[in-house]
């Protein structure tokens, strides 16, 4: 098995080609740029010898002539708007390279990863998770036009939605910027991903009563912003005591209503949320937030209501496809690597459920990612790819 | 003297048609409605014997042909947006009952009090504190109208502008709307004016870093958000221990950047404010929450960066005055009034800065205001009226 990394590269910078943005891309799902995008992958893959089309959802399948057993392999080709050349577009070269070094490997392009449209509809659409009703509800969350014009537009109408054959393969790889700067400054070249987090995302609405911030009385406020403040404080002195070490929270968002100077606030709207791998710390962290709103509305005249908005199922990494992918890191890498948790979502947590599934992940320059300024150093990149194939021989032998 | 409430009330009503809004009115400054309302007022005053004029900032004067000493009474016409129909005014029509009643009592109608194009403009102007440059560079807040376009279309471009003729004056009155509900809870009628409480209104600037709300640690975090809920509850603790027994204070705003629920806030702004009548506790407040800020950058590694929008000075009433119309409220209202801060800006404010000045305040149902549901009892406002005019006698005569 040869991997020819210097083609991995260029195949690389020819698709940072397609909607070029600064030293990044603009190549938002379905738009033209990303189309051309799709069809000069189909090309690649078909050079490959791969038997290659794109389906109704945008999805791309590269079938492998190899015979079985054959692993998948994948990523996501749309970006953010004005986002990284790498997201997505460095686990479908890879893929596609695997492939190309003679390994018996099927390349899919799920569609739609960063959520233009809706929650991962191309990797759901695989594995059987995306009903037409929510195509048919769908829309663009920028500009608001309907998934099904925009499939019409894009060509896509009328075609079928390749379903995944479970019995075809062993395990799905893959492969992806870091996104945060773990192995940057542990100074390490791979991650053998063990899990990708769930968000546990809530909103808490705290109703106050809007009055004159000048003849109200502190003693007659109900000022639901002061409530917000309290309880964002206590929930961050508990979190801490209960959380597990990569446990993530955060309250993006604090909108307080109507928002102006000399106005009490009469009410006050927090997002919420909360990342971690282990279902367990999720659940113990639900059980500390639901105490903190109790002891709010015990203490505060501004009652807090706590709602789940999306509680989403952790996806744990295949044990023996992290240790064939730590063997490869091993000794292309010799204690470069670690294992590391995904605190971002990917396509791999769709793909985990109908089969093993694992990630590895390359480090991101000063960890930015989903802006045109995200980068991965060419010899990370090609050590990343690599590990990656020499995985991809010990997972197909094992 | 003899004040003929019904008559009083009667010209409340009429008032209220110019602009009615449900219970309330809409009569933004300058609006047709408005000038509407300010011409039926110069009517009303010519009725009643003054010499009244509009002039170059929408003023009203009416002066009285009685021989001096006089008072100067009055208040403002236009109204916030879908407001009340008391508010401003009832100090009008009460200054035209005190000449009505045969008192030598000059009415004043100040422009804009509400403050759709500036702060206080028409107070400012008959004080000499408005300069010309300054009406060249206003702008109506709520649809960017410039005050210059807005004067020619009501007919005002070109009129002089009245200015104060301190000599002629004894004191200044205005009567007003409580705005808050102290009177109320405690059953009282009348409420004389201690002094209106200064403003000081400060931004909070943090500054955190942007980032993945997944793939950053909360080690690696600079959360500008978590830094502001911190930064609002060591103050909301602090304030407590140092303020005067009717300071308030308000975060009314605050906004983080991007407020998004899955980015780690890069920046938040803070409008924060409190308000008393007395200099002494606004400056050890200052202090306070210097102390605040210099402590949460000692802790945080987000910077906090305080700035002053604006430090208003406390106005206060003159004692002498306050003393006539307390002794009026006893004669009229035994035990049925106390002495009071006015916790909202009023044109008195700026009258108080060249002649001695005081207000009374009547109670406002469930202390509402700047809403089209706020009101007060009818024999509330007749109280306050025969109170204001006792009180105006005694003053007179003292």
């Amino acid at each position: 098995m040869v991997v020819d990394t210097d083609r991995f590269l260029a195949d690389l910078h020819a698709l940072r080609r397609f909607g070029a943005f600064k030293t990044g891309v603009h190549r938002p799902t379905f738009s033209p740029q990303d189309m051309e995008a799709r069809r000069w992958f189909v090309g690649r893959l078909r050079e490959e010898g791969l038997e290659a089309e794109i389906d109704g959802i945008g999805n791309i399948l590269g079938r492998s002539p190899k015979p079985g057993p054959h692993l998948l392999a994948g990523s996501h080709l749309e970006s953010q708007n004005e986002a990284g050349w790498l997201d997505g577009a460095l686990g479908c070269v890879a893929a596609l390279h695997l492939a190309r070094a003679g390994l018996p490997v099927d390349v899919a392009v799920f569609a739609d990863e960063e959520g233009h449209y809706g929650s991962f509809i191309g990797s759901r659409s695989f594995t059987g998770l995306l009903e037409e009703a929510e195509i048919d509800r769908l829309a663009n969350r920028y500009h608001d036009k309907p998934l099904r014009e925009a499939l019409r537009e894009a060509g896509l109408e009328g075609r079928p939605r390749l379903q995944v054959e479970r019995d075809r393969y062993k395990a799905f790889l893959e492969m992806h910027i870091e996104q945060g700067r773990q192995l940057e400054t542990q100074g390490l070249g791979v991650g053998v991903v063990t899990g990708i987090v769930a968000i546990w995302q809530w909103r808490i609405t705290i109703a106050g009563q809007q009055n004159h911030a000048g003849t109200t009385t502190m003693a007659e406020r109900r000022d639901a912003g002061l409530t917000a403040v309290r309880l964002l404080a206590m929930i961050d002195e508990e979190f801490p005591r209960h959380c597990a070490e990569r446990t993530v929270w955060t309250a993006g968002r604090i909108a307080l209503s109507p928002g102006a100077p000399s106005i009490i606030p009469g009410g006050a709207e927090i997002l919420f949320q909360y990342r971690d791998v282990d279902i367990d710390v999720l659940r113990r962290l639900e059980v500390v937030l639901r105490r903190c709103v109790a002891e709010s509305n015990r203490r505060e005249r501004c009652p807090a209501v706590l709602e789940a908005m999306s509680l989403s199922t952790p996806a744990v990494c295949d044990p023996a496809l992290q240790d064939a992918l730590a063997g490869a890191a091993e000794s292309l890498a010799p204690k470069r690597w670690q294992r590391m948790p995904s605190g971002a979502g990917h396509d791999a947590q769709y793909l985990a459920r109908v089969m093993p599934a694992a990630m590895l992940f390359v480090p991101s320059i000063n960890g930015i990612s989903h802006h045109w300024t995200e980068d991965t150093a060419e010899e990370d990149l090609a050590l990343g790819m690599r590990v990656l194939a020499e995985g991809a021989r010990r997972i197909l032998q094992g």
